[in-house]
């Protein structure tokens, strides 16, 4: 007789998935309606509509793919490559392998420019490398969560704009946490997830596309078949599931049948969404920069270090060296057995060597902050590390009391 | 400024998604943890097991994919199907063309076998067509929501054992509300779905596949480029989202990292089946026989008729014909608006002509059956169908009330 799941409690501090908004949560606990109930419809609307926001973009297409990230991400590369397209991939971190696994099983030809993980790309090496090798597309990861490093992108939007590729961007890490600007930059495709910044349950992925992608799509639909065989193409995409073809007739004001939607998962995308938006876009914004000053003045002053450039880093994962001498894996499930505090640990190269901390969402609030940094300091100081105690999570307190006594 | 989503009231009685089972919904209010948190490990290992129960099964392999039911379909189909496989698909009604569709993308040689939406398939014919066309896969409908019809498999699925023919059947409408033996069967792989008599939200896919497909998935297997380049395969699978090779190993005791689970759902699924598991598999298939024994008896007495054949009826769909001369989308509308009970119309050639009402899961109670023959005989009546008023609604409250007197 299996028992009922009683979760134990959890501060979340890794870069996805993190804490739930609670109000999400509940939204996510009313009934099932019908997928075609006009209540649904007007809410899948209002979603549409609020997902361009943190997006940046006025784009008319926008909306949810039912599965995670990696979902949304393969649905935008297979609904532009056909068998034999070259795709540039300029990599500097693990996620930018994902783009490529998914690409070489779509059948492309891959170009990599490859780097050390410790920064990313100037631009004008990314456009030399376009000059070079002239691909159909460009697909980049725009925020590293195994390193916590941001590239930037409107000058490579630019050039691939006005040389008519398309640029694809895993907006994943960044989504909700930093300034997005799709329609700025050039950015043809974009792809976010549910469960970072938005702090919404892991289980949908959220993608934007513009007016060039939806010619694409207009060339490659095939009505499904089951539903008549009226409309069809000789280059209709390789996915049913994640044929965005068919995903945006799903989508539109008279939907097509494709999938059963996850009703209970778009009630908890749009309350997460709507929580952000009425926040304010530059609020949100501006509440995880300044978290990210505590953390990472704070964690400097326990005399550790960073991973990679400081210049270019994201404010929402943070990427702290394990010093020398200390058990890593053994702090990190001392916080998670003893404090209930997660933090992660990282990928590729960088595995054993760098814990990262996540500033995300719901999670990315000052008392789970304070809590972490003292948990962090009393384990680390179990652990052998030699620093100055105390420091670090009074800096943090000091931080904040002061922002406190400004607002005031 | 959005609002807060707030849903009206619904008594769900379509051939799903259908109501949520309340502590399921209660079940996934709970807090996130990690997908590698040794807590969430725990849930995973006993979500396995719970889900090859509805499928009599003791495969070792029983999952979760994280999308739709047609998620899993689709992964199902891909993990066996190379460019050029012949796949035979006999196709009684709607969703054997998403089969079709599926295997079309996948570059499959589809031969099918078509007939009329009224009855299933003698299994001999089905062997017939086996044994001229010579397919590497037969893949088929268990029990088809279009029509409510449901195909024998024990006599098919023998002959593709004999044959060493892959068997792939869509389980979809039946797991849960009917008696499934995979192993019995000689059901190679069998898909199923959360959003019908499991009572939880969609946006999950349940899978379960024999000895016979893992040993053609260990030669598929690649790994995910980034987590290391040391297993490649000549004839890795089109889709890492959909890879259940891949899968296979994220749901291990010892996860190779894949997608970001969506864990909240699988709180749900767990209670979902628990609860299924709890009631008892003998009883829970009781239930939805007898609740379907009143759906069809007291329909009849609305002088009603069905569509099909009534002998290979599934209890989890019941078809009902469209009287001559009544609005049938004002009557599904009304109920709709009115009463806030939701039936569903048709596809291809049955849509206007035929009303399905669902019986599954937690819709599929007592109190949801006498409302909606109720109001249904109101709204029969207010659009003019001939009727003896009150016989239908009347018979099924005799029915409860003698089987009550019964149990006593």
């Amino acid at each position: 007789m299996y028992k009922e799941v009683n979760v134990s409690k959890r501060i979340i501090m890794t870069p996805g998935p993190v804490e739930a908004q609670p109000r999400v949560l509940r939204q996510m606990s009313q009934t099932i309606v019908g997928q075609f109930d006009p209540e649904f419809l007007t809410i899948m609307s209002e979603v549409k509509e609020m997902i361009k926001i943190p997006f940046g973009t006025k784009n008319k297409q926008a909306f949810a793919v039912d599965g995670t990230s990696r979902a949304g991400i393969e649905a935008a590369l297979i609904a532009l490559i056909q068998p034999g397209d070259k795709v540039l991939i300029p990599a500097y971190g693990r996620f930018a392998y994902l783009l490529g696994e998914i690409c070489q099983r779509a059948q492309a030809e891959i170009i990599w420019l490859e780097k050390e993980w410790d920064a990313p790309f100037e631009e004008k090496e990314v456009i030399e490398a376009i000059k070079k090798s002239q691909p159909k597309i460009v697909a980049m990861i725009h925020g590293e969560t195994a390193n916590g490093q941001m590239q930037s992108l409107a000058e490579i939007g630019e050039y691939c704009r006005q040389n008519e590729l398309f640029f694809v961007v895993d907006m994943v890490a960044t989504y909700g946490g930093v300034e997005l600007k799709v329609d700025d930059w050039n950015v043809d495709i974009a792809i976010a997830g549910t469960q970072k910044c938005v702090s919404v349950p892991s289980g949908l992925s959220l993608i934007t596309y513009n007016e060039r992608v939806e010619k694409v799509l207009a060339d490659r639909y095939q009505k499904e078949l089951g539903l008549g065989d009226d409309e069809q193409s000789d280059a209709y995409i390789s996915s049913n599931y994640l044929d965005l073809s068919q995903l945006e007739k799903y989508w539109s004001p008279t939907p097509i049948n494709h999938h059963t939607e996850a009703t209970v998962m778009i009630y908890g995308l749009h309350e997460g969404l709507r929580l952000m938006i009425n926040e304010g876009m530059e609020n949100v914004i501006a509440r995880h920069k300044y978290n990210y000053e505590v953390l990472r003045e704070s964690f400097a002053k326990m005399n550790l270090t960073f991973y990679g450039n400081m210049d270019t880093m994201m404010p929402t994962v943070l990427p702290i060296m394990i010093p020398k001498g200390v058990d890593g894996e053994a702090v990190r499930s001392t916080l998670l057995r003893e404090y209930g505090i997660e933090i992660a640990s990282s990928f590729g190269s960088l595995q054993g060597k760098v814990w990262r901390v996540g500033n995300m969402g719901y999670s990315s609030q000052k008392s789970n902050i304070l809590l972490l940094l003292s948990a962090f300091e009393t384990v680390l100081k179990a652990y052998g590390h030699d620093f100055d105690y105390g420091a670090g999570s009074i800096h943090a307190l000091q931080m904040y009391q002061e922002k406190n006594d400004c607002a005031k």
